[in-house]
C-alpha cells in the first residue's frame, strides 16, 4: 500500500528517479543522496510503513535479507572494512523521512568515527530495575 | 552452534548473568553493560554467527522480528520518543563483541544526539558509477 505525498512511495516505485542499486517486486535499495559516505545505501520497501515498530513482520523478514546481501554487495564492490546497519524509528531518532529505510552504511578502517555513542557507567540495581520493566511490556 | 571463548555466547546461553529482558529458545536480549543511555538493549542468538552479513536468513529473520518487539516494549516501559536500531560489521564499523548484536537504542526528542552522521553532498556522476558498481556485485 503506498502513502500520498510520501517521498519514498515514489522513489521506491519509481515514479522519482534514483541511483538504484537493486530493485525487485517489494524492495528499492538506492544510494542515499546525502551520504554519509560514498556508497551509503538505503534499503525502501515499495509499501508503505512509517518505520520498523509498525511494519509487518514479513516486510521486516525480506528487509534484513536484503540488508545481508546489499551489505555485502556494498562491501565488495567498495572494498570497505566494515558496514554498519542502522535503521531510526522516530525524529527524536533521526528519522527524517517517515517510510522504513536501512541505512547500509560503508566503514573504512582509517576512516572518520561516524556511527558512534557514548559508552556510560551502568549502575547495577538500576539497571535490574530497568530490566524488569522492560520485561513486563513484553 | 556456540563458539569457544565467546562471551556473547556464554551471556546468550545463560552461563554468564545478565540483565535479561528477553529470552526465548533462540536469543537472549539484555542490557547493554555500558549503554549509550538507559534501557539500550542488545539482542544477541544463542547460535554464534560473527555478524549480519554471514548470519543464516532464518536468524536474520527472526532476530528483526524480535528487535521490532523489543523496540516497542522499550519504547512503552521508557516512554522514550524513538530508537535506534544498529547492528554494527567488523571493528571499522564499532564492532567490539564478534558475535551478531543487535543495539536497540531509546532516544530521547530533548536527548543527546547520539547515533547521527555527516551528510555529505553528493556528485550525481559519481554517484551513478558507484550505484552501477554496487549492482555489479549483487
Amino acid at each position: 500500500m503506498k502513502k500520498d505525498d510520501c517521498i519514498f512511495c515514489k522513489i521506491a516505485n519509481g515514479e522519482i528517479p534514483s541511483n538504484t542499486v537493486y530493485e525487485d517486486e517489494r524492495f528499492r535499495a538506492i544510494l542515499d543522496l546525502s551520504p554519509a559516505v560514498k556508497g551509503h545505501t538505503l534499503i525502501i520497501p515499495k509499501d508503505h510503513f512509517d518505520d520498523l515498530l509498525s511494519a509487518s513482520d514479513e516486510v521486516l523478514s525480506d528487509a534484513v535479507k536484503l540488508a545481508k546481501k546489499i551489505g555485502n554487495g556494498v562491501k565488495e564492490a567498495l572494498g570497505c572494512d566494515g558496514i554498519n546497519v542502522v535503521q531510526n524509528n522516530g525524529e527524536a531518532a533521526g528519522q527524517t523521512v517517515h517510510h522504513l529505510h536501512i541505512h547500509i552504511i560503508p566503514r573504512y578502517a582509517d576512516g572518520e568515527k561516524i556511527v558512534t555513542w557514548p559508552q556510560l557507567t551502568s549502575d547495577p540495581e538500576e539497571q535490574a530495575k530497568i530490566a524488569a520493566s522492560i520485561a513486563g511490556k513484553l
